[in-house]
């Protein structure tokens, strides 16, 4: 499908855009640069063996743009192999990430120039199939470097807020096999985290606690949605589930955010994140996901009403008619239902 | 994936439960029945010819439920053969259609039975290909079920908001190939409607015009991203479209409520509507797209700032972990390109 909107994509616009609907306060990036990447899933079936022209593999540095951060032996040069986790610029960007922030700006009414960083986190230098899943101690190695590049984002004059997330398999939007995850940075705040620290906020003041950590307390207390918790995360498939098995894994202490996560947390987390991601692929072969995590914006305070969290999705079913229309969701698999299957076995 | 998703549901639960998270004011239908459907697409392949087991063909009648309208021949009687457009409940339900308005209510914090009504409108008695659409003529009378249906939602006690849609092709979440539009009414105004009504609303009081009105003197003016135009109709990609290809369809004349609009804007609508839709499948063939009409709720008076719509929503690309996590979305075609492609040849 991507080469076919390439190629009714004679002229390609060099620049991104970020658009609005005033009256729905809806915005959309128009990215013509995205329709030009490929795709190992186009032709419909999965290709598990390694890809000699995969552009994340080991020894294939040089088909990339210059590494932004890495996880390398000593006396290894970058942009060469040698690494374990390498930071890059996203080849078909949704955000024109030209040095300069003086490119964001408005162009017309509700138009201004779609400017940012588009990076992927390749996870790993070998082309593993997607229903491999990596260590507790990679995965830590993992989380660290995404505290690290939001970190490394606070200091980019413009840039405001950062969503980490993850696309694995088709199903989910990913167009690579080779296990790699994503960073987007804006130059504003966009609306659902504004309105969400909002609401929180609110909340707080009204009563003096985190709804976050009032919910935490309340899954683990209920324990019908619970799949698992340790002495620092929980996880659970959250009461109004969009999504069939979706599940939260949130900090047990209260913290906004994500970068400035301790590393008993990212511990925790990163023991117990893989051994869910297992459970799912056993319970649905082949699946399809996003991770999503959620933290405060690159620059505010600690936040007393707002609470990150990573946010698993499994993409079984997608957006029809109905969602589109409502804005609601329908998920077909209780919460309560989808967290007794996926609570650890004895 | 339907199949293993029924393999799951040991124990189905008979009812719909409407649930919301507060915070983020979400709201999502858990909605048991949905996971037992069959799927048409399940194998993956696409198949086109007769189905001696489709339930939505003529001579099968008695594999659905009772028939709540239909279009047919004299002399013929409801559940048998002789219809052209028909209308029947949806036998996995988003909401739990019982008789009784008194289901509806809270059963605990932040949940509601999910109580309503989803039917099937089935387009045409024969089972046709995907690939195929009906003429102006056939699409007038469909249109004209839905404003009967829309009507006769009105008279249903505790019903206040109903959707019309159209899920073509299995990236657009159909699970049937027989042709057919859906329809769900809600025992409440959903807050993305309600929303967009308030802001037209203000709109209206501070300008003294409806946004959409300004909005298609706009397009119509400007001309980059219109598609067509008629006396009473008038189709153009919206300059924030969320997804490639996206064609919005909207009178040209102020009016709020689709089930009020007169013969000569059905036959505009229903003229331009299939041309598009023809245009669109030669640009791309085998393109799943929604169908998604926009009309006031049941109950509402003539709404000053509000303006009805139908939206054709091509599904080549899905929500990925950047749209879940910002709530905005990234579209690889400017409107102005797609525009330009499903223009009307000379």
């Amino acid at each position: 499908m991507s080469g076919l909107l390439t190629s009714l994509e004679s002229a390609p616009q060099p620049m991104s855009e970020l658009r609005c609907d005033p009256l729905l306060n809806r915005w959309v990036l128009i990215a013509p640069a995205r329709g030009s990447r490929p795709n190992d899933f186009a032709a419909g079936s999965r290709v598990e063996q390694s890809a000699p022209l995969c552009p994340f593999c080991e020894g294939n540095e040089h088909l990339t743009g210059p590494e932004q951060l890495a996880r390398r032996a000593e006396q290894t040069s970058p942009n060469g192999p040698g690494w374990t986790i390498r930071v890059i610029p996203n080849r078909y960007p949704a955000v024109t990430s030209e040095d300069e922030f003086s490119l964001f700006g408005e162009t017309s009414a509700n138009t201004t120039t779609g400017w940012g960083r588009h990076e992927v986190i390749v996870e790993t230098p070998r082309h593993l199939p997607l229903s491999t899943t990596h260590s507790p101690d990679h995965w830590n190695e993992i989380l660290q470097v995404f505290q690290e590049r939001l970190r490394d984002f606070r200091r980019i004059p413009g840039l405001q807020h950062a969503f980490v997330f993850k696309n694995h398999g088709p199903a989910a939007g990913a167009s690579f096999i080779h296990p790699h995850c994503q960073i987007i940075a804006l130059p504003r705040v966009p609306n659902a985290v504004a309105d969400e620290i909002q609401a929180g906020d609110l909340w707080w003041r009204q009563t003096g606690h985190c709804p976050r950590c009032e919910l935490v307390a309340a899954e683990i207390q209920d324990a019908s949605r619970l799949v698992t918790a340790s002495s620092e995360i929980v996880a659970f498939c959250p009461h109004a589930s969009r999504f069939p098995y979706e599940t939260w894994l949130l900090p047990r202490r209260h913290s906004s955010d994500f970068a400035s996560a301790p590393p008993e947390v990212l511990n925790d987390l990163s023991s117990r994140l893989p051994a869910i991601l297992v459970r799912l692929e056993q319970v649905i072969p082949g699946v399809s996901y996003n991770l999503v995590l959620h933290t405060a914006p690159l620059h505010a305070p600690a936040l007393p009403g707002f609470h990150w969290r990573l946010e698993i999705l499994p993409r079984l079913t997608g957006m029809a008619g109905f969602e589109w229309g409502s804005g609601w969701f329908i998920n077909q698999v209780a919460p309560e239902r989808a967290a007794q299957v996926l609570r650890p076995r004895d």
